[in-house]
């Protein structure tokens, strides 16, 4: 993985977290070391056939640009939007270890009470209520504990949304990426268009690399016109110091305005993981990927190291790249090569399977009105380290 | 409960959380709608006998203070003190409903990049596991599961530490305060002094009226200092407008400096409470009350109707209140009446069990070294509303 932008880092972003995963590295990697996300024993009720996972995450820097837009005139359904990123980058990373629910879900919304009025508080927790419905019709059990709002305009600007979700299921049931192999093929999956439990098409937005897109697609009056959106210690050179106002159209598409694609929802894989377990034995699903943060470099942090050789991913077949992240790496003049490992540029789901099995990966996605590919695979790397190689009609980028 | 103070709002924190409650007004009230916290079913194994709870809760705005003693030189000690905070406004909670273990624990940590390098976050989630430690010692299990940390100075001014605990317990063992009823006596647990699983004296400082704690315990340089540390809507009047620097002696306890006696960690009462569930059956246990926000006048919130007639929590014998407090009330100009509803006044926690148990609740506070009294009783209300009334030297007060 390349050093993050010295752009990003300007911008107190960090996408490879060094200090973070410094500051946990005493903390065990749990059962299923090389799986997406950490599983623990059934500390609850000591069944050694079952596991736990407790995850937190949030809609990030996306509710600062919901603010924005809303105080522009967009709409209160944004506010829906924020409590669907914070809980999707949620679940969609416990789905990639197998978990379909029963969630148990908490959210911790923090606000600044000067900016943000109780209508919005409400926006939000129906919004978690709204997504949570959704995926109960689907099969997918979500329920809402409850959680906490505190009033901290000390140290919130306007308004933050996390949430925190605990799961159990069977060991026998996890999806293991530390399976991922050599000989597998990478399936991915479009992160845009209309998925048949979508009531509006994507963009392909998920709820990170939402610091540099939001400053680097919008323009400059809302520096002055909202302070209360960005970090004051950031350069101001480096603040909205994009081409465009929220209600742009899109270049390339316009369908969507530039606003409405950069908050448009972050789009839940679920029902689509939910379908490929059905289909497939679990033993046939070697890895499930959510391409977060990291983008498609993410795959690299996971996998076995055999006889001293880690994996290459090797993707040289993906999706075109979908408007909103052509948009956003012309605007913030990023290299491709840096592109792939802030946005998702067009998946934000892949799923690494035998070659035989790729055709039911298709299916399943046909079936869920979601573009797939078999976009790359699995080869043995020379060395031990993990290794992720793209390569695209502008070049090829190794991580 | 009276209108929170003019001053309290001024500053963008409503204490009886209105719109919030509106928010959520459509959501269940669980298992046992007059407990402390909400108990759902045991939705992972259908176990009838089980039931669960999911909690979250936060440092809130002690952590901005943390930054400014930090900053003001008052030692990396600060951070392990927030992360105590966070953990111990949610464990509390947990424990007066009678959940002592396993405690799952998950934190969410948002940081401004700029202002709160690693060594802070390393600080704070080293706290999460000494706490963790100590209380396993107690023989309280408590296990991190992990959490998110992320980089969102958009949003966060300086740092932000919230937790969210996942617990199971028999229904058996469920604590429920829908049971406190007329003739019970109430026992206040002091939150001064120094337990006997402490290594410093507390101050009886909880995490809740921290926001006005620091506004008017504090003095007006900060203001020019530490623009990052308070919201800016906020009229300057109302910031900083104490008379005190964090390294300025407690009036009235020297052994405490104003800052280190703001900042004193959340104590948790586990070890106590578990003492007690062990001396006495759940059903002599008719309630326990985490005094946090809301202080003495929380207890009004529950307690169930009996023949058209509420309970009336009568205190007329409270702990003194501790030199802090009174610090805060002088510097404030906060009435008497409402000091009691923003700080716990010198008890945090208090159980409430009938009249020939309290002599077992003393003993095991001295056990515990922890000072004790039967602060008052429980009494049939003249109507359907519960009242809480505090009687003390300065007068007589009504909720």
């Amino acid at each position: 993985m390349t050093a993050p932008d010295a752009r990003y880092q300007a911008r107190g972003v960090s996408a490879g977290k060094a200090e973070v995963h410094a500051a946990i590295a005493d903390q065990d990697a749990g059962l299923f070391p090389g799986a997406f996300c950490k599983i623990l024993p059934d500390l609850l009720t000591a069944d050694p056939d079952a596991c736990v996972l407790m995850h937190a995450d949030g809609a990030g820097t996306k509710s600062s640009l919901a603010y924005l837009a809303w105080m522009e005139g967009l709409g209160e359904s944004v506010w829906a939007g924020i409590a669907q990123d914070s809980l999707v980058m949620n679940l969609d990373d416990c789905g990639c270890v197998g978990a379909l629910g029963p969630f148990l879900i908490s959210n911790t919304i923090g606000r600044n009470a000067k900016r943000i009025p109780g209508t919005v508080i409400k926006g939000i927790i129906d919004g978690y209520t709204r997504l949570c419905d959704q995926l109960n019709d689907e099969g997918i059990a979500c329920h809402m504990t409850g959680g906490e709002t505190a009033d901290v305009g000390d140290l919130v600007r306007t308004v933050i949304a996390d949430s925190t979700i605990f799961a159990r299921l069977r060991r026998a049931q996890v999806v293991d990426a530390g399976r991922m192999a050599p000989g597998d093929v990478i399936v991915s999956f479009s992160s845009t268009g209309q998925a048949r439990w979508e009531d509006q098409p994507n963009s392909g937005m998920g709820s990170n690399g939402l610091t540099s897109a939001r400053h680097d697609a919008l323009g400059a009056d809302y520096r002055a016109k909202y302070p209360e959106t960005y970090a004051p210690e950031t350069d101001a050179s480096l603040v909205y110091c994009g081409p465009h106002a929220v209600a742009d159209a899109l270049p390339g598409d316009p369908a969507f305005t530039v606003g409405g694609a950069l908050l448009s929802p972050t789009r839940t894989y679920l029902p689509l993981i939910k379908a490929l377990l059905d289909e497939l034995p679990v033993n046939d699903v070697h890895g499930l990927i959510h391409c977060s943060g990291g983008g498609q470099a993410k795959i690299g942090k996971f996998g076995a190291v055999r006889d001293g050789r880690g994996n290459r991913y090797v993707k040289d077949a993906l999706l075109p790249v979908p408007p909103l992240f052509t948009m956003l790496r012309e605007a913030s003049g990023t290299s491709w090569q840096e592109a792939y490992t802030v946005w998702n540029m067009g998946a934000r789901l892949e799923a690494i399977v035998p070659a035989d099995k790729a055709d039911i990966c298709l299916a399943v996605a046909k079936d869920c009105a979601i573009e797939a590919v078999i976009s790359g695979r699995v080869e043995q790397a020379d060395g031990p380290k993990h290794e992720v190689v793209i390569s695209t009609e502008q070049g090829t980028f190794r991580y």
